[in-house]
C-alpha cells in the first residue's frame, strides 16, 4: 500500500503543502518558495539551512552523523535540524500527521547583504534572447502548411529576422503544443538564428537570464529582467568544487585521475549554479529557475574548463595553455544545468590559461578598452589579474597571489562576512587599535581589508620594518607578544584582545601573517611592475586605477599604496570596482555587441607571461619589500618609511 | 575468478579471434569483417544469418525458441544456429576449446545482388564533410598559443575558411588527442562551419559518408567515399519497425501511445540503419561505421518523424500536415546513430505530410526540376507520390496505393527476391504461360512486375473484362479454375501448376488479386489524371515519364500502360528510374548544393491534396477500370478492348 504524502508548513511564512515520503525539507521549502539558505548545494557541510522542528519530528528521519557535526548538542536538545538533511520518513501507511518548521531569521533567504556588486557600463539592450507572442493560422485541408513553416514564415515577419531554423529538440515536441495552446503561443529565439522554445500563450513579460561568475572560492550570480535589462536578484555560495580541493591545481589534478572524477567536479559545480540561480529566483519571485532561457558564464580559465568539462590537464603543466580561448555555446542541458533544457549557456572567451573569461569581463565593465586615457586593473584574488592599456593596447598578465586577501592562510583570517573586522586604525604613539567589524558585531576574525589596513598601520607606526619584522627594540607595547604558532614562538600582535572578540582568544597578527600579505601583494605588484616596463611606463602616466574582486569597496587606497599593493597613484585616480567579473558576465547577457566585444578583446589583449621575463624574479624579490624596494617610486609612502639596510 | 575468452574460428574465411563470455557469433563476426546477412537487424526474426557449428557447439548457449521458430528440425540437428542468437556460453573458468563455425553461401554478405541503384544526375563533389591534414605549432612559454587558437587559424589558413567553430562534444577532449598525436593531426570540418572532429595522423583517405532512404518497408543505404563521390557498397534490409504496424498509420498509433513506444520505435529504427551501414562497411572493407562522419537521409513524411522522434500524430489527423517540413541537421548521437559521435545526419525537406523527403529526393535524381520539357514522374510504393512539370512549376500529389505492387494483399505475392516470377507472357489463344524468375529459380510466388504483366496480359487475352472480372463464358482453360479463397469460391488463373512450383500449391491469381492491382493503380492515375487537369495538358503534352520505385527495371511499360499504371505516353518516352529517392540522398550527401535545391523545391513544389479535390471520387472510379473509363485516353491500348457496359 502507497504512503500518503504529509503536510509540511514553514513557519514564519505559513505556508504548506503534502509532501511524499523521503522529500528533504529543503526541498520542500523551495518547492514552496520558502527562501532558506544553503551554500554547500545540500551537501550537508554549510550547516547555514538551519530550521527548528515545532511539531511531527516522529515524522522525519533521526538526526544525522552530519548534523550532529554542525549543530551544537544544545541546537539539537532544541529541536534544530538541518533542512538539508531532515527528510520525511514515514514508517507505514497509517502514520498520520503534520510537520511544523519554523526558519529562524540566521536561515533565512534575502535577509544577508550580498556583496556582488561591480563597476559597469551602460549598453543598449540586446540580449541573445528574444520572446515573441503570435497566432498562427490553423492549417487546412485546402491550406496544408506545415507546422514549422507557418511557425517560421510568421515569425520571421514578425521580426523581420531571416533563416531562422528550430531547435532539433524542440522540433519533437512543438507541434503537440501549438495545437494545445490552440495556435496562441510565445516563442523563443536565441540569437536571431534559432527558435529554441514553444509556450502557450503569450509568456513575453516572463523573460529572464542569469549571468555567472565561477570563482575558484564562490560562485555569484544574477538573475536579470531580458525586458529590462535590470537585476531581479543575486545570489552566491561557496564553490562546492572546494571538496575536491582548496586551489586549483589540486582540482585540476583530481579532474584528470579519472573520468568519473571529472563528471563529478563537473556535476558539483552545475549544481552549485543551480542552487544559487533556484535561490535568486526564490528572492525575486518573479519567475522559475527552468523558465531561464539564457546563462552567460565567467570564471577563470581552470574553473571554465571544469564547469565545462574541457580536458584541464594542461592548464596545470608548461606552457600553461587553455584548450579552449574562444567563446562556447552549448545548451544548458548538456551540462547539467536546470535552466530550460534547450536553454543556451553562453561562455565568455578568454585570454591565457590564467587570465581568464572573468578577466576579459573585468575590463567589459570597466570601459578601459575604449578609453584614450591610461587605465591599469588589478582584479584581487587567489589569482590576480593586472591589466595596463587603453584603446589602442592593452597588456596582461596573471599573478599568483594565493588566497591570503580572503583571509585563508592567515591565522585569524576570513572572508568578508558578519563578525568579520574590516577596518582597522592604529594610532602610531599609544598604538591604541580602533576597528569596525561588518555587521557591527562582536569580532570574530580579520578579512583582506583589515589585513591591509593593519600591515599599513603597522607600518607607519614603525612597528614592522620595510621588510614585515617586528621591530622588537623599538615597540613598547603590551600588544606585542611572543605566541607558539605551530609548535615555536612567534611575535604577534594583538587586533582584539579576547574580552572584546566573540572567541576566546585574542585576535591577532604574526609575523607569518605579514609575511603571506607581503607575498600576495608582491605577486600583484610584479606584475604592475613589468606591465609598467613592457609599455615603458611610469605611476604618472597612470590616469585611472581599477581595483575589482574580493575588496569590494572595503579597502583603504592609502594603505593599499603604504604596503606596495598598488602602484603609488593619486588616491582621486583610484576606483574600487567591486565584482567586475559578474558585471561584465551581465553586460554580455543583455548585449549580443559586449560578446563580440570579448570576442575581439580575447584576441586583442595581449598576454605578458611573467615567468618568460628575465626580471621577474629580481622584481618579485623587490617587491617583497614594504611598500618596494625603490622607495623613490612610492612618494606618498617615503615620508613613513625609511629603506633597511 | 574471470573467465576466459573463447577462440572463435569463422570457415571458409579461416578468421578467428578471441571473443568473451557472452559475444553472440554475429557480433564476433562483425568484428572480424567476415560478412553474415541480417535483415533483422538481430532481432532473431528473419533467419538470414544461419551458421553451422562445426565444432566447439558445447561452448555455445542451448538452441533458442527463435531459433527453433526458424530452423528445420533437420537443420538444427545438423548443428545450424542463427548466429544472432547463438551466444559464448562458458560455465566456469576451467573451461577450454575453440568454436568452429562454417557461414553457408546464403548467408554469406556480397553474394546477393541488392537492388538499390537508381538514375541521377552528376553533380560537381561538394559534401558538406571535408577532412583537413595539418601539423600544428606546439605552444611554447614564450608563445602560448591556445589549442583551439592555434587549430582554428591553422585550418582557416589551409582552407580560406573563416569562422569556423568547435563542436562542444569535440572541445572536451581535443586538446589530449593533439598532444598524443605529437601535433600531427587531421580535421573534419563540417559545412565550412564546424570543426567535429580530430584524428591523430593523417587519415584523410578514410573520408566515408552514407545515404539512408528509410522506406516504409525497406531500408536502404549507400556507403559513398566522399573523396571521390563514389558509392563503396550498398546495404539493405526489411525495416523493423514493421513489428510495431504493418502500415504507416498502425506505427503512428503505436508510436503515440506513450513516450517509450516513441523512444521503441524511433531505436528500432536506428539499429536498423546502423545494421545496414555496418553490412555495407564489411563489404566494402575499406572503413567503419565509427568512422562514417555524416549521413543524409530521405523516407516519407511519418518515416522520417518517426526516425527523429518528431511528434507524428498530426500526419494520421486532418488536414495530415507534417510538424517539420524543412530540412534537420542533429548530431548522430541523439538519435541513435552510432557513425562518429559527433558526425552529422542531414535529412533533407519534404513537401507534405505524404508527399516526403524521399519524393524530393525522387525530383533530384530525375532533374525533371531543370528542364523546359514536361515531365511526369510516379513513385510507385505504399504510398505512391505523382510529381509533374518542369522547371516553371512543379505539381505534386500522393496517392494512397497501398502494398499491393510489392506483393502483399496478393495471395501468392511477394517481394522481388530469388524465386519470384518477374516477367510473365500469356498466349492469347492457347492462354498458355511463359515467366521468368529472378535467379533463374523455380517460382516460389509473384512479384510485382509480374502482377502488372498478369492482368495486362489477361486484359488482352480477353480473360478478364475491363471491369477486372474473370470471363467464364468466353474463357475455355483449365487454368482458370475456381477455388477456395477465404471460405468462399472464387476464381483464380494459374500461372505456374503446383508441378513446376517450388511450393506444394498452384501460384495463381484470383479476381480478389486483381481487384487489389486495380485499386492500387488506380490511386496512382487518379494522381496523374488530376495533375494533367491542374495544369490544363493532356498525355501528348507529356515530354518524358519517370517510374521509380519498387518496380526497378522490371516493369513491362507497354503492360503498365495496358492496365492503367501510367497515362499512354509512348514507350520510348518511359525511363524506369530505379531507387531515385536513394540516389538524391547520395547526391546531397556529395554536394551541399543540392541539399539546398531539395530546400528550395521543397518551398516551390505545388502539394495538391487529391481529398480536397472535388473531381477526386469520379476520378478515382473511373480509373479503376482497365485502363480507364474513357478508352479514347488510351489509344495503344484501345485495339485490345472494349469498353463494358
Amino acid at each position: 500500500m502507497a504512503l500518503e504524502p504529509i503536510t509540511v508548513v514553514f513557519e514564519p511564512a505559513g505556508k504548506r503543502d503534502r509532501f511524499k515520503n523521503g522529500t528533504p525539507i529543503l526541498v520542500a521549502a523551495e518547492e514552496l518558495g520558502v527562501g532558506i539558505r544553503s551554500e554547500c548545494g545540500k551537501e550537508t557541510t554549510c550547516g547555514k539551512c538551519k530550521i527548528k522542528v515545532v511539531a511531527g519530528s516522529d515524522l522525519l528521519n533521526k538526526v544525522t552523523n552530519s548534523e550532529r557535526g554542525l549543530l551544537t548538542q544544545q541546537e539539537i536538545q532544541d529541536g534544530y535540524r538541518l533542512s538539508c538533511a531532515a527528510k520525511i520518513s514515514v514508517r507505514d501507511s497509517s502514520t498520520k500527521g503534520i510537520v511544523t518548521v519554523f526558519v529562524p531569521s540566521e536561515s533565512r533567504l534575502g535577509i544577508r547583504r550580498i556583496q556582488v556588486k561591480g563597476m559597469e557600463q551602460p549598453v543598449p539592450l540586446n540580449p541573445a534572447i528574444r520572446k515573441i507572442h503570435l497566432t498562427l493560422e490553423k492549417p487546412t485541408i485546402s491550406n496544408p502548411i506545415a507546422d514549422d513553416e507557418g511557425l517560421i514564415t510568421k515569425l520571421e515577419n514578425a521580426t523581420g529576422m531571416r533563416n531562422l531554423k528550430m531547435r532539433y529538440g524542440l522540433s519533437r515536441s512543438f507541434a503537440k503544443i501549438i495545437r494545445e495552446a490552440n495556435w496562441d503561443i510565445t516563442t523563443t529565439i536565441w540569437n536571431e538564428k534559432e527558435i529554441i522554445d514553444v509556450e502557450p500563450n503569450d509568456t513575453t513579460s516572463d523573460n529572464y537570464g542569469a549571468a555567472v561568475d565561477i570563482g575558484t572560492s564562490k560562485i555569484v550570480s544574477y538573475l536579470v529582467n531580458l525586458n529590462t535589462g535590470e537585476v531581479a536578484a543575486a545570489g552566491m555560495m561557496e564553490n562546492p568544487q572546494i571538496q575536491y580541493g582548496e586551489d586549483i591545481l589540486n582540482r585540476i589534478l583530481y579532474a584528470t585521475q579519472s573520468p568519473e572524477n571529472q563528471q563529478k567536479i563537473m556535476k558539483v559545480v552545475a549544481d552549485g549554479i543551480n542552487t544559487v540561480m533556484q535561490s535568486a529566483c526564490i528572492e525575486a519571485q518573479e519567475t522559475k529557475i527552468g523558465n531561464i532561457h539564457e546563462v552567460t558564464v565567467v570564471g577563470n580559465t581552470a574553473m571554465t574548463h571544469l564547469f565545462l568539462g574541457i580536458e584541464p590537464r594542461f592548464l596545470s603543466l608548461a606552457p600553461y595553455v587553455p584548450a579552449m580561448k574562444r567563446s562556447i555555446d552549448v545548451e544548458a542541458k548538456r551540462i547539467g544545468l536546470k535552466i530550460h533544457p534547450e536553454g543556451n549557456v553562453h561562455m565568455l572567451p578568454c585570454v591565457a590559461g590564467y587570465v581568464g573569461a572573468d578577466a576579459v569581463a573585468d575590463v567589459i565593465a570597466t570601459g578601459m578598452h575604449e578609453k584614450d586615457e591610461i587605465s591599469l586593473l588589478v582584479d584581487v584574488g587567489t589569482n590576480g589579474e593586472v591589466f595596463l592599456g587603453n584603446r589602442e593596447e592593452l597588456l596582461s598578465c596573471s599573478c599568483a597571489a594565493g588566497p591570503a586577501f580572503e583571509g585563508t592562510q592567515i591565522r585569524y583570517g576570513m572572508k568578508a562576512v558578519t563578525g568579520a573586522i574590516e577596518k582597522v586604525r592604529i594610532k602610531p604613539k599609544t598604538l591604541e587599535v580602533e576597528y569596525e567589524t561588518i555587521g557591527g558585531e562582536k569580532p570574530i576574525g580579520l578579512c583582506g581589508s583589515a589585513l591591509v589596513d593593519i600591515v599599513a598601520e603597522l607600518l607607519k607606526a614603525g612597528v614592522i620594518s620595510t621588510r614585515g619584522r617586528f621591530n622588537h627594540e623599538t615597540t613598547k607595547s603590551s600588544r606585542l607578544i611572543e605566541k607558539e604558532e605551530e609548535g615555536k614562538l612567534s611575535t604577534s600582535f594583538i587586533i582584539a584582545r579576547k574580552g572584546e572578540a566573540a572567541i576566546n582568544n585574542d585576535i591577532t597578527v604574526s609575523n607569518k601573517d605579514v609575511s603571506e600579505i607581503q607575498l600576495a601583494k608582491a605577486a600583484l605588484h610584479t606584475g604592475c611592475e613589468i606591465l609598467m616596463q613592457k609599455k615603458g611606463i611610469h605611476e604618472k602616466d597612470i590616469d585611472h586605477a581599477y581595483i575589482s574582486g574580493a575588496f569590494g569597496n572595503y579597502l583603504n587606497p592609502e594603505n593599499a599604496k603604504t604596503i606596495g599593493l598598488i602602484p603609488d597613484i593619486q588616491t582621486e585616480k583610484i576606483t574600487f570596482a567591486g565584482n567586475t567579473a559578474l558585471a561584465g558576465a551581465k553586460m554580455a547577457l543583455i548585449s549580443r555587441s559586449i560578446r563580440e566585444l570579448a570576442d575581439k578583446l580575447s584576441r586583442q589583449i595581449k598576454y605578458v607571461e611573467l615567468m618568460a621575463e628575465e626580471n621577474f624574479k629580481r622584481e618579485f624579490v623587490a617587491s617583497i619589500l614594504l611598500p618596494y624596494k625603490d622607495l623613490s617610486k612610492y612618494p606618498s609612502v617615503q615620508r613613513y618609511v625609511k629603506a633597511d639596510s
